[in-house]
This record gives C-alpha cells, sequence and structure tokens, in this order.
C-alpha cells in the first residue's frame, strides 16, 4: 500500500513544484495525486499523494516547506487502519453493512468498540468479535461520557443510524470526528421521521446522505448522497426499506473514503479524491 | 391512438368489475389499465384505461355508474391533442427541449402560444411558428391578465423557467393546471438562486422537479423529479450547466405525462401511471 | 397480506371484465391490478391481481372460465412463503445479502437449503440456521443428482455466484425454476471473468444481470439489471468490489420479485409487475 | 481560459517534480491538473494540466525534458476552439443537441461543416448558419472523397447518427479522430438495429456509447456510456424514443471532453479527465 500525503493551505504559484521536488528527493515516487484550487475567494489549494519508494515519516523533514506555504498537513503510513467506534440504536443494516465490508477487505479500517443503546445490537458485535458497550441514552452525560471515552481509543466515530442526538458539548470535546447517515438527500427533510415527510410531500426520489457531525442537526459537511427513484404504490415502510439500501450503500462508501483520507475539509464543504 | 378513461373515487370492491363490464358492453378492448389505491384512509382509489374498438364519446352513458361509486371521471379522445401555452423569461433551454420534442413526436400535444417577459424568446417562437406574446413583467396584473387571456385557449401552461411568480389572484382566476419546473430536488431549495444555495451547502447531487403550480411557492404536487451526481471541482456555473440538463428531461417528462393524461392528484401527492 | 391471482392467456376482449366480476362475486375486493398486453402479434395477455376478502381456495371455481379464455394461471396464498434452495461457491456476498433480506422481512421466502461447493460457506449457513450440503463439483452428476435431491424441496434455486455450469439433463430433470446472478450487463460479456473481458474493453459502465437458467448459457428470461459508472482509475479488482454491491442488489430484487408472484414469463422476455 | 499541457509517457518517478518545475519556471501557475498511472505493466503515465500566468507557446522550450522522458506532449491555447465536422444521415436529434449545446457555450468547440446523406439535414445546419453538404452515399469512394475534403479543415469528426460505415481506407487518411455514438451499451448490440436487439433479448436497460473510430466496427476506444432502466411495457419504438435521450447526452459529454483535450488514449482504452 503506497503511503500519503495530505496537504490544505492558500493558493499560490509553485506549490506542486515544491512538493513533487521534496519528495522525489526523498526517493518517493508518486503514483497517483489529486489536487483542486478552490473557486471562490481566497483561493484555497488541497492536495492527496500517493507515493511509494520511501517511508511514511516524512513529517519532519517536510516541516519548513510545510511553514513556508502555511500548509496544514500530514503523512499517513499506507498500512495503517483507522479504527472506528460504532454508535447504533435498534436497526441493525448500517452496522451490519460497514463490518461486512470491513471483514471483505473492502473498508480499509476496523471496529475497535461497538457502542449501541439498544441490547439487540449486542449479537451483531459478537458475531464480528467487536467489543459492545450498552449504553443508557436515558442518562444522557451518562452514555455520552462513555461513548466518549471510547472515541478516544478511536480515529474516527461513525454514527450508524444512531437515533439520539449529541450534544454540543459532547462534540466540543470528542478529539475525533463523527460521520452520521442521515436517511434523507439532505437539506431536505432534516430531522426525525424523514421518510414520512418525503411520503408527505410526495416527493419521486428519497435519498440518504453521510455527513461530519457538528453541532447544528443535520447540517455538517456532506460526504456523499445517493437517491433512488420511488413512485405512489410505495407507503411509509415501502420508502424505509428502499431506502435502507441507500443509507447503507453511502454510508459505506463514506467510511471508506475517509479510511483512506480521501475528504478534506472546505470550510463547511467537502473536498473528496475519490 | 387508444382511448383513455380516468376515474378517481372513494375505494370500495367490484368498481374494476363493473367500469370493465361496462367498456366491454359498449364493444370496447382494454389494451392497457393501470389501477392505484392509496395506503392511507379514506383509500382512494384511482384508474387509468387505455381502449380501443369504440369511440371516446360514452360520457353520458357512463353517468348512472359513475354517480353510483362517486367518481370523477373523463374519457379522453386519443386522437386529440391537448394545447399547450409556454411561459419563459430569458433561458431557451426549457421551452426548446419542449418545442424539439413535440416536434420529434415525442410529446402528443401542441403549444398554440409562448409567453415570455423577454424578447429574446421571439426568435424560439418563431422558429417553431408557436404565436409570440410579449409580456411585461413590470406591470404584474397587466401581465397576468395578458397570459389569463392566453391560457383560456389552452389545457395547460407551462412555466418553462418562467422567473415571475404567479399572483394568488392569477392562480384562482386561471381555468387551466399550470406545471413549472423548480431547478432543485424540492422541498431542498425552495425559491432564488437555488444552485447557488446548492453550492453553498455542499450537496453532491444536484436536481430538478416538476410541480403542479400552487400559491404556495415550489410546494405543489410533484410529478417528477431527477438528479446528478456533482463534486468539489464544480463551481455555480457548472451546477447551473449540468443541472439545464436535468430541468430539460423532468419537464419534458413531465409534460408528456400530463398530455397523455397519466397524472392523477392525490391531495398533494401525485399518482403517476407512467 | 392479500392473495394474488396471476394469468397469462391470448389477448381477446372481455378478460378483465370476466376475472373482475368473478373475483366479486367470490367476494373477493381487488386491491391492486398490474396488466399488460405484449405489443407484438400474437398479443398475449398478463395479469396480476391482490385481492382481500376471499380465501385462495378458488382455484376450482375459477377453471371453467380459465378454459374458456385458455388461461395459464395460479391462485396464490399471500400468508405462504415461497421456499428457497441457495446455491453458491466461494463468494459469499450475494448469499449473505439474500439471508440478511429474508431474516429482516425484506424478502418474503425461506432459504431452506444451502449447498456449495467450497465449505468455507458453512460458516454462514450455520450463522442464519439454514441446513448446509457441501457439494463436491468434481464429480459433476453426483453433485448435480444431490442438488437435484434439495431443489425438489424448495419452490426454486438460487445460484448466488455459483461459479459451476448446471448441465442440461439437470435443468430438464429439475422441476422448479432457477435463478442465476451473471456479474455483467448481458448479453455482454457472457462466460467466465465479465470483470477482466470489462476491463480490457474499457467500458464506462460495469454491471449484474439476474436471469432464469435455460440450458444457453447466461441467455435465460431476464428479470432485472442495473449498471454503476466506472473510470480509467480502477482496476479489474475495483470493478469487481463495486460490481459485488450491483450483483447482491439486482439478485435481490430478481428474488424479492420472483418471491411475490411479479414476474411472467413472455418467451424468453420478462413481465415484471414490480 | 487557462491554457493546457497533456503528456503521456512511460511512468518513472521524478516527472511530476520536473513538469512543475518547469511550469514554475516558465511563469506558469497549475489551477488544476489530473494524473494517471496506468494499472498494468507496462505502467504508463497521462498527465492534464491547467495553467495560467504563461502563454501557451512552450512547445519548443520544453522539447528537452520531453525527450528526457520519451514523452507525446501538446500545449494548448485555452483560448483556441476546436473545428467540428459533423456527420448525420436522417435523424436529427444529434446534431442538434450539439448545435445547441455549442451555440448555449456548454462545448467549448464550432462546427464548421455539416455534412449528411439525406438533404432534410439542411434546414438544422442553416438554423445554426453551418455549411452545409449533401453526400451521395450511393457512391462511397465519391462520399468518403468528400467528407475527408471538409476532414481536413476540422480537428475532429463527429458522426452524429450517420448510418453508413466509414471504410478502413478513409480511416487510414482521415488526419484527425472521429467520434461516434452507438445507440447500445457497447460491446452489447454491436451493428444494426440495436434497439430491436435489444428488445429481442429482453434487457432491462438500454444505453448509448461515444467511442472513436477504429476500422473495426463499434470496437473502438469508448469514451462514455450511460443506460437507462426499461421495462416490458416498451416496445422498439418507445425504446428508441427513450433511447435518443442517452444518445443525446453521451454525445455531448464527449464532444465536450474531446475538445477541453480531457480524453487521453491508453492503447484501446481511454483515460477521461473529466
Amino acid at each position: 500500500m503506497p503511503h500519503r500525503l495530505i496537504i490544505t493551505c492558500p493558493d499560490q504559484p509553485g506549490i506542486i513544484a515544491r512538493v513533487s521536488q521534496f519528495l522525489f528527493d526523498a526517493g518517493a515516487n508518486i503514483v497517483h495525486s489529486d489536487q483542486h484550487t478552490s473557486a471562490s475567494e481566497p483561493r484555497r489549494f488541497f492536495l492527496r499523494v500517493e507515493f511509494e519508494g520511501a517511508d511514511a515519516e516524512l513529517t519532519d523533514r517536510f516541516a519548513s516547506l510545510a511553514a513556508q506555504f502555511a500548509m496544514t498537513y500530514r503523512f499517513v503510513n499506507g498500512a495503517a487502519r483507522k479504527k472506528i467506534l460504532l454508535l447504533a440504536s435498534r436497526e441493525s443494516h448500517c452496522p451490519q453493512e460497514l463490518l461486512w465490508q470491513i471483514r471483505a477487505g473492502d473498508i480499509q479500517a476496523d471496529a475497535v468498540g461497538f457502542a449501541a443503546n439498544h441490547p439487540e445490537m449486542q449479537s451483531l458485535a459478537d458475531e464480528f468479535q467487536v467489543p459492545f458497550h450498552l449504553i443508557d441514552s436515558s442518562d444522557r452525560p451518562a452514555a455520552e461520557a462513555e461513548i466518549l471515552r471510547h472515541a478516544l481509543a478511536a480515529d474516527f466515530v461513525v454514527l450508524a443510524r444512531y437515533m439520539q442526538i449529541l450534544s454540543e458539548d459532547f462534540l466540543t470535546r470528542c478529539p475525533v470526528p463523527a460521520i452520521n447517515i442521515h436517511h434523507s438527500f439532505l437539506p431536505a427533510f432534516v430531522g426525525a421521521n424523514p421518510y414520512r415527510q418525503a411520503f408527505t410531500r410526495g416527493v419521486k426520489i428519497i435519498g440518504a446522505t453521510a455527513h461530519y457531525v457538528t453541532p447544528e442537526l443535520d447540517a455538517g459537511p456532506i460526504i456523499d448522497q445517493d437517491v433512488q427513484r420511488v413512485d405512489h404504490r410505495m407507503d411509509v415502510n415501502e420508502l424505509k426499506r428502499i431506502g435502507r439500501l441507500s443509507e447503507r450503500m453511502v454510508l459505506a462508501r463514506a467510511v471508506k473514503w475517509h479510511s483512506e483520507d480521501r475528504v478534506l475539509l472546505d470550510g463547511n464543504r467537502t473536498v473528496v479524491f475519490s
């Protein structure tokens, strides 16, 4: 697996020349590179490079170049696998899809913990040999304290249809990003019961959105979305059934891309080098 | 072309038996039939039948059966073509797509008038030999009076990116339905500049929605919607360019379906026998 | 669950009138009805009706009407669940998807047996408590004899990425239909290694096809297909990874529709009342 | 409009470093860059760079660097518009779509000639003020001689549903590439009447493919493809109607991408930096 270099900085001439020269001098061969410059002023520069032939321990050597261009950057060892804390409630389709794709090798990450406020999730966690943590969502401070404790051992948190709202206090204290799957094409149908909202409005498509969690409900940076056509014959339960397929696919893609450092933040928007 | 019978009524046993027996007795052969019963109480029944072998003048003979089941119904001569009043502003892609599809025989209807508040539309109207009416949207009462006058000669109105809001008074007085194309996947991005709203929110899909016009802005019954994937590289202009393709396709489908009596109203939802 | 009546016969006037009158007289209320008449001569008539209020034991009473119209027909008890024999080889994604959708209640059928020529499948069968049968595909006659024995206890067979070709002799003797998932958009890339064929040809979409098995390889009636966009960055392994998602979805839809008697044969084509 | 540098060469370390240093030294700022390395041995390197701040006349200065890496390369002035020779037969939807997207500014190219073997195309050419050439396809050598004459004045040829096969001799002598739209998802349904073939096979999707023309029929490098779902209710004419929408969209995308130098050849496959 190639290593990765991820860079975000203000745009200016010469960045690619300097970075690629640095890698060449370090003996690294670029095997893939994705670059983006944002369209609106002040323009920002985003770069994701995959390289071979050098090890990933280049952070210190890169520091002076990075300082010169005011870069936010990180080198990532391609052999390392990110650690996921899964959060779920009563519905199993999302955590199950993720656990399957991890086991199949399609997602390059490991589930190191599975917390849920419904005991039915235990058997799924057991089946995939992931440590299970039953949390009591009726006591939110205690529940969030426990989630936070497990999040500290993970690289990111995945809300795989976790039906509780995380407090702003939790989000402030949680040191790792959290990805949520919302069961509508945002910004439509924010909040509770999006499939019922969709049925009532009579839309001809339903969808799902994976996004980073921020304090404002369902308003964080969107990583991926998808929709399916629906029609008048489908009641709310049928919308839910079909929607679960989109939720699974969209969340799995977002988790895969985040695990491979393909998602960069540009304010409240994302740059996805998929 | 087969004739059509369109029925909406409260659901109860025996409707199909009675209607199909009526048609059989009238010498009609059903060549296609679509039926739907709504899921929520009180359940309503929707039927669209295409038949051959009898003429379409069965309205009077059907009246007593219709009364018995409290039906709203109409017989439509399959050879008749609906008359469309087109409304547009400055962008030509939507009226042009409709005029092409009409000329190609893909939409079974005729444009009998083309009203716009920008004179640039005249050449398009001329090219397709549709009477053109320049309206002055700075004087809304006068503009709407003129639109209403032309609407009276049409079977329905199509707002093909007409960028003015029609008043509730106009809608109350207009005797024919109006179909609008909104350049977002409703209910997201209601109102002005939906592509800019979409860009700012950072969505990964953009779309278009064709709906019947009601007094509440962008809230009428949805006929069709579609989306396309977008990504971080696309600025607002690129979203508009891609979006125009969806707008054209979605509006053309909605106009085609309406022209063929495939769209039935179920409150603020639609039954589309596509 | 409503009961079902499925009819295929030569087209002629009056079928719907007679059938719906029969159901009305039997005390049945039609809650959903789908009808199709084929376009090419001699035109054939296809009907699928869901009804409530009468039991499903109407076969005998219907016989004389059916004879009059030369109908092939069946009444299906809506509460009955079809029995599936699963066949697989080494890859688990397809049987796993089916078993999960069955457990979730999304597919109205039961897996009554799981035969595979690779022992790794046993744990999956065990997890879902489906009787497992290890077959030795190196001795095809013996393998097919065993599959046939299990098929006799099922309503249909699903080849969920079973990588052996079933002999014409087997297909002749097998009394129940078999559904296969082929990992390409047929008729492209028939036979072995379709993803490698797709990569070599440089296509920009890949797909999957669910079809009924007939003696000619990958040439049976198609039930469903779907595709995904791919690009130059994807090697054969990536095509396989993405393709597995299509295979799972397409096969699950086909099995669901077959389980609900929504798939009718029209020569080598299918009528799918989805 | 930024200028472009397009490079293809054998893969080796240091290419990006050297090229980006060259551009930096020339005063050019890279505003967008796409890079790909093919997966199979011998690995090839593909690069498309958009740059500002320097003019496009860097060909000579780049020669020695290019020689060192055995590069095939070209600099393209971003302000230049490629010249298209359109070829069509009797159906107007494809040339019409292209001419409209050109006029709308969505395709950065100009139609400099429109040759057709049916006189009905003349009015379309006139409407967009493109010189029209009626060719007599009953005399293929003469027809191809005339097409060749017009092709010499163009940068590429677009077969917008031109229903004649171009001879190998023509293709050998034609100095510019030709893009064809085939009305199926290749490699399925090569040759004549693909919609009829699709109907007969009973597929559930139909599609269109844009590809470069090579002597082997419908076998050249694929630029883009797309599909739409179809069902049993659609006869061949309905497949054609729906298919025309895909043909228009797919061909327009391919022509747009080719016009912007986004399509690079990798043997019989394409790298599309869309």
